[in-house]
């Protein structure tokens, strides 16, 4: 991957350009990094000119190592106001990466609005206006998409929300054979997206040489030891046949499934909506049903799922953890068809699901909607697709939802809704929300791991840990590799070293590695600290400063003082 | 004034205490800067029970002087989430003065929902539940609380937009015989006092003493010569027949003028909109129209008005100049009594006339309704009255609008709606609202006055303009005196002197005086530092530095760091 290539919307003009020595180093998430603090001025309009829309495949993005087809989408984000990346499966990344991009940058505006499709091939770059897209949902953009440019692409683009640049809005990227949508969905990339009025971008590898590889014995050799790792280890085989609706159980034991608007960590219908439950209806509906089914080409965890409706006939895919609870529980929605009917329509509409699923709670805390009206809760998603003003409220995340609808218990911590773990009871995900660049993002460092280890509930430890995995998401981030490829990491954080020298020849240490992932946090923590999105004037809301969360009757007490420590205390030779 | 009176909003205690010898020293703004930094922690929920509503009379609030009836209301604003002070007229601020209360502080949330009325009289200070006055617009509000309370009392009170907690929403005052309403407008305190649950404060202050006066005759002689200062300028006479509406032309021919959503700084129906017209409207209708009505006892500028139709009916009172620029020009309306019923509506819902006149004219940008469409306007905001989605969407100001619907062409400033001066035009206002602890915000250094000696097209004294009409607020601001009493102090600043002799015994020289303001604006900058509302994080919006205005077709030009200069200019011996 060498292009750099730079679409400027207002203009037209679309420039590819050689990445220089530096720029080859960077990758994914790092690169975004690396851009933004660069290129884009810390505190301007995110919906504005000087913002841009980055994507960039992680650093093994081009190689056929396990679970690298996951790419980073980035920018200012129009609800944190600071750095967003945001990953993501699907086929357009590795395409991307097949074509030698490095990285594919949407600058500027256009001067009246259009509904444009970037078209990426290996001859050409353009931009096509294609104006029968416009206000289309995902589906049935992605179906005249390939009316035009055929099966092969892989397609990323933004629904009504991101058009009418909901600041919930996502980018939705195709699965294989269009199965799955999966989206890059925090932080209102979406919106972005849709400021520079780019409803879509195709991009066709067909014909795309294969790269040059430094050693492809070593690289192939290191992606089996990958592979080897990844199976050999328990959570794998458990990821696999219950993805990642299997940590629903656990977090309502533990006491930190949201519940009607983060008012309670226990859900009494838990039972209906869990991991279990999916797979065993999964398994008893079959029709279009489906375990076990992988998010990118090439990736042998495959965690992702169909959910059918009774008669076998596809709801959503794939129906998640983090939309189970923030759709279901946080909605007081016990039933699974109506969550993965809800989880369809944000993925209709373009937006992400954990902002939607907080911004209604929030609105049902209003009396917008009783908890648990699950019609009512469609009706509302509904809305946002139609931009209605409440759809659009709505639409536009949770902390403007609680502001128009003057609720003072928003779960949100830099403008971003707090995802399916309340910090309360799991402390060290609130040291992460709070200080992670990323603001309330679990991917950012989630401590869910550690809670066997770690008391979730006690200060201790918990400003360490959320370090450490801080890390360890930036370095993955970077490479293209999902976090649930840790295991073999965590046994041998050397196994990085034959991947990136069978890809690139370089010669590094792991110390070197790490090195590119603090480099990337220190970099988004520069950037947020000029943007005015640093945790200092983004503490944890005061509710859960204040309400105790049932059943572990636990509030959040870590001082923000204690939290900001996370940038001092001492790094780890090895945070795998 | 000697008392602090503390409200707990959640427990109904209310307590007395003697101020500290160094609170005895402060007032008004300055007071309210202390306190906020003391006490309330700068990056909390502006509408939660961290914020305090902070109302303080100025130093010299119980005296006779002309225009210290005016008083400080403050608090963290909702808007600009940094301090808010805003100071207004009306009756209620000299009574609470006249009780020997230096603060009267609202603190804490109550547990449930109430519609409580804090009285205050010489012997008792009490919350009482009101459940009539849910929902009430101001003028029934006032009326309920005149059949209950007599007419003796000073009245505030929020609408129903501050009983919504809408950002947008002012605190109401009762003018003289209720003729009027005056309007702590800015910055969105009345959602601070809706978010307390208290919907009216009643201050009766029969009974109560004169206050122990230092040297009654001194403060006599120094008040004679401070009015005989005021009527010997020209400019009195001005203010008196034609009101701030007389600066309207002004505003128009220097292109300042907001036009259509700030796109034009010249409209083509000033002359059907501007203070010779209002005047000459008033004085051709009769009835109950007025011009030059004092808005607290004892002014002599007595620069309001009484607007009526053509029937001789009033329609609001007063009709000032914000209110026409920003809900006519700025909204392409040129039928001044549409816009007077603008105005009347806004004061009725309880929204400040110049956020909502933004908003409206970014909802006009979006298509919700045309601009010049008069009536489409004033149906928006009886919906903020009403509480529909998009009328809670305006009502909390033109930044949640914006962004709802979509309008990247936003004037505001740290989340506040420009007041109606263009400031690509008269730069030196672009520092003040930029630089300024209180955001976009004229009276906080308005250089339109200086329009003929600093080219307002220029960048040259634009720094140095500002930061000495900022100290100037803060210091008229502290001792609540009026902006207009400013002439007898730009011939003798020494005339401050006498003043707080007379009324403390204090032996200060000029020099002290100023320290004041300088110390007030340091206080506030401090707390904006810490609440992440400084001015490194909220500069001129884009489209003023890109956009040009005609006529003039200039755009703002000042870096950013040249505004920040505002800081460090040398400050003269006397900013008067």
């Amino acid at each position: 991957m060498k292009w750099i290539v730079r679409v400027n919307t207002k203009t037209g003009k679309i420039a590819k350009e050689k990445a220089s020595a530096e720029e080859l180093q960077w990758g994914g998430r790092r690169l975004i990094s690396k851009f933004l603090l660069r290129e884009v001025p810390p505190t301007c309009d995110p919906l504005g000119r000087y913002n841009k829309l980055i994507i960039a495949p992680g650093l093994l993005g081009d190689s056929a190592i396990t679970t690298t087809g996951k790419f980073s989408v980035g920018g200012k984000s129009p609800l944190t106001r600071g750095v967003k990346e945001s990953d993501v499966g699907g086929e357009a990344g590795r395409k991307i990466a097949d074509l030698g991009i490095k990285a594919l940058v949407l600058e500027e505006l256009p001067d009246a609005p259009v509904t444009s499709v970037l078209k990426v091939t290996l001859d050409k770059i353009e931009l096509i206006e294609m104006a029968e897209l416009k206000g289309k949902l995902v589906s049935e953009t992605i179906k005249l998409l390939r009316e035009t440019f055929g099966k092969e692409a892989g397609l990323l683009c933004v629904g009504p929300a991101g058009e009418m640049k909901l600041g919930g809005a996502g980018i939705a990227v195709s699965g294989p054979q269009d199965v799955q949508v999966r989206y890059a969905g925090r932080g209102g990339l979406g919106a972005v997206m849709g400021s520079k009025g780019v409803k879509a971008i195709v991009v066709d590898a067909t014909g795309a040489p294969s790269p040059a590889v430094f050693d492809k014995a070593l690289l192939r050799e290191a992606g089996k030891a990958l592979v080897q790792g990844i199976m050999a280890d328990p959570k794998t085989e458990n990821r696999h046949v219950y993805g990642t609706p299997a940590v629903l159980t656990l977090c309502n034991e533990i006491g930190i499934l949201p519940t009607r608007n983060f008012s309670a960590g226990r859900f009494e219908k838990a039972a209906e909506i869990c991991g279990d439950r999916v797979a065993e209806l999964i398994g008893q509906r079959g029709g279009d049903g489906r375990s076990g089914t992988p998010c990118v080409r090439g990736c042998v965890i495959a965690c992702s799922n169909i959910f059918p409706d009774p008669t076998g006939k596809r709801i959503v895919a794939s129906l998640q953890y983090e939309n189970i609870a923030l759709l279901g529980s946080n909605c007081g929605i016990g039933d699974i068809d109506a969550i993965a009917e809800l989880n369809n329509l944000c993925n209709e509409v373009g937006v992400d699901a954990i902002e939607t699923g907080a911004a209604i709670g929030v609105a049902m805390e209003a009396g917008v909607v009783s908890f648990g009206d699950a019609e009512g809760a469609k009706d509302l998603i509904r809305q946002i697709g139609r931009g209605t003003w409440l759809g659009r409220i709505l639409g536009n995340g949770v902390v403007v939802t609680g502001k128009v609808l003057g609720v003072r218990r928003v779960p949100a911590i830099k403008g971003q809704a707090i995802p399916a773990y309340d910090p309360r009871s799991l402390k060290g995900n609130g040291v992460t929300y709070v200080t992670s660049p990323m603001g309330a993002d679990h991917t950012a460092g989630n401590m869910l791991e550690t809670a066997k280890t770690i008391n979730p509930l006690g200060i201790e430890k918990q400003v360490e840990g959320s370090r450490k995995l801080q890390i360890r998401g930036a370095i993955l981030d970077t490479m293209g590799l999902c976090l649930f490829t840790r295991p073999p990491f965590t046994k041998n954080p050397d196994l990085f070293l034959p991947l990136l020298k069978g890809r690139y020849g370089w010669d590094l240490a792991y110390a070197d590695v790490q090195r590119m992932g603090i480099d990337t946090l220190e970099t988004e923590r520069e950037f947020n600290r000029r943007s005015g999105a640093g945790e200092e004037f983004n503490d944890m809301p005061e509710f859960m400063r204040e309400e105790p969360l049932p059943p572990m009757n636990s509030v959040y007490d870590l001082p923000l003082s204690e939290m900001q420590r996370v940038w001092d205390v001492k790094i780890p030779e090895d945070v795998f």
